[in-house]
């Protein structure tokens, strides 16, 4: 069972003859079927329902390495490019985390060429997601959660979502920012990247970074409905609402995506961010015994 | 009586002499007046309290036809010539009803010079009134509502309003998509728009499509109440603060005006969207029956 | 003690070497160190917490004159190259009011160049502070506590918060405009500015223009607190943040700012608007006797 999880709805190239067809069927019932599966990400796929379940599968707390995200990417273009998925719900095959962010280890000691190389890997993941549902925790793991079309949360205090960037000594660049703000609002979403907030489950309801709670043993079940009310809307009018509703966004990235990579690799190459990552890896490893 | 109705409250080209006047002469006690009523739209101007009455009156539904639409904006062009006038109450000569929103028989087996003509009205329609308050039903009655200055809704569980474009396989075009998020924010206009979401009352008032909920009788009462509000600040300030609130949506659409057109008629046209819309207008014949 | 009162969480400049130093020092228990007094602004710096307590004290009201707006921004100013000041508390030393606003007598019966010099003022003190916390007051005090990072307000219900141009016969400028709109949102912002709304206690909570409300007594040892959260953030990666969040509303007001002065110079000289601010003068004084 997935832990603290989540789920994404995206609409894609839709058969436009289900459209026409009235509601979609039902998304109880069909049994699933293993589509493939990676070191880091599995994919299964519920055939007569259309929507498929991804699930991050890498401990210690799915850190979204270099590694996963290109294993991510690819998997949710393999999804795209099948006509029988129509919607995929995103979780974790790690029990009590959906995923710790962006791994801080490809952003520490490393060539600036890496760097490069990692940071182009987030924009591909978030490009490709900006049109899907929930991740909770840290950084990337709300990232991905932000990009999807709607949240669920397991209600349990001991989890929290939020860009806590600042809080390491780094800034969440400007498309994680419009992501946010069309999300919660100028105000919080200001008050939130400033001071790097990670919001227990409650508080993630109120401020709307997540629009569910549910006990985590039916985040799954929950994620199942919601997808059948999505996928009741017809595709080809919902995916246009979509992406009108997201270009501004979507755009502003594509315009300036070379000088936010440079801007990055600049940014994480000087000497006070890399002993400010260095510090934090080491508090972390502390913890750890 | 109105049914489920809604009202508007318009500044235009305000007589500058009553502004220095102190506060608007009282509302209550003048007798109305019939000033001018077409086939769909009637229209009575309290000249003490310098605001009309509009009702729609194009029984069952109040439905936004090429007529309805056009006569309501030449009506709406007499009422800012007319120096009495200084707002506008919208609502419905119908029992329980507002609008059902765009006629959807105008945008089903017609020529492509027809839904242009007819996507030209609503725009016009739209740019009159996008200084003005409440519609309550599915789309078209939805968008004169977020036109207005405020939105008053009958207390009826059964009564809902909102876009629900997508639900009959169409996209609510930017101009709609804007509208709806300078008033409920744009994470709730996304869920909106992309589920074609009908709001019932009281979902309507939470989520902010609405600004107040009173028993159907007080509708008309109540929208004198609050117009009397609006008409206490000075016309000439109220009305500059208006328009620079709301130029940015204005000068989208004026900037893509042809190209929307061209947009809708094409997307209109197509042979899989004329039979999507075709079976909607069985769906509601055999509701009928 | 100070009034009603506000506060400001200010980020500049910060010195580097500190970020990297953990958790900032303890904001209790330094001993308050007196920096500089003028007439109208009195500034005193917490050394050891890096904190600045400004409090404005022009009885009876604090208004916004053209001295204050000076002696402000300048003090503001010192307090930025002041590499012991990480941030600024913003308080009134005049009992029960943070500030009411713009003072109408520098707009009222001079000449066009001391409307411009007096705008010009506005705009710079708005411009500096575009990075701080609360006000709470008719127009100029919510302008300044609208630019804060945060916002307290005393919870008595006598005390109200908002911009009352409208209810004055003029109009808030677009930079006002837009730093609500990023405060509250489109549709309370527009609400707000056109009828010229002042906000008791617990509405300004609601709507999210104050942030928290404290016992009068209280308000600054809450400011305090809120500080320290606020400054245990890397500064850097914070400041860099803020920018990034506020760069379009500031960017708009830098290129627009010759219009915005000439366009308040001539809607200001206007007989109209003149004999309307006479009349509200006229009022205020009657009040008073």
């Amino acid at each position: 069972m997935a832990g603290r999880a989540a789920w994404a709805c995206r609409a894609w190239r839709p058969p436009l003859r289900r459209r026409l067809d009235g509601p979609p069927r039902a998304l109880a019932g069909a049994p699933p079927r293993r589509l493939f599966s990676g070191p880091a990400v599995q994919v299964e796929l519920q055939e007569g329902a259309g929507v498929a379940v991804m699930k991050l599968k890498s401990p210690p707390v799915n850190s979204l390495s270099l590694e996963l995200l290109t294993e991510f990417t690819i998997s949710l273009e393999k999804l795209e490019n099948d006509k029988a998925c129509r919607g995929v719900i995103l979780t974790s095959a790690v029990p009590h985390i959906f995923s710790a962010g962006l791994d801080i280890t490809e952003m520490h000691g490393k060539s600036p060429e890496h760097y490069a190389e990692f940071w182009k890997a987030v924009q591909e993941m978030w490009l490709k997601l900006y049109k899907s549902s929930l991740g909770s925790s840290p950084a990337g793991g709300c990232l991905m959660a932000l990009s999807c079309d709607y949240r669920i949360m397991a209600e349990n205090p001991k989890y929290s979502i939020g860009l806590n960037e600042t809080q390491l000594g780094i800034v969440a660049p400007f498309w994680f920012k419009d992501a946010l703000v069309s999300t919660i609002g100028h105000r919080a979403a200001e008050q939130s990247l400033q001071l790097g907030l990670l919001y227990p489950a409650s508080d993630a309801l109120k401020v709307g970074l997540v629009d569910q709670l549910v006990p985590e043993e039916r985040l799954q079940s929950a994620a199942t409905q919601v997808m059948a009310q999505w996928l009741a809307t017809p595709d080809h009018a919902r995916q246009i609402t979509k992406s009108m509703m997201r270009k501004e966004v979507v755009d502003r990235l594509l315009k300036h995506r070379d000088a936010d990579i440079q801007n990055f690799v600049q940014f994480i190459s000087r000497d006070s961010i890399q002993k400010s990552l260095q510090m934090y890896i080491e508090r972390l490893k502390q913890r750890k015994t």
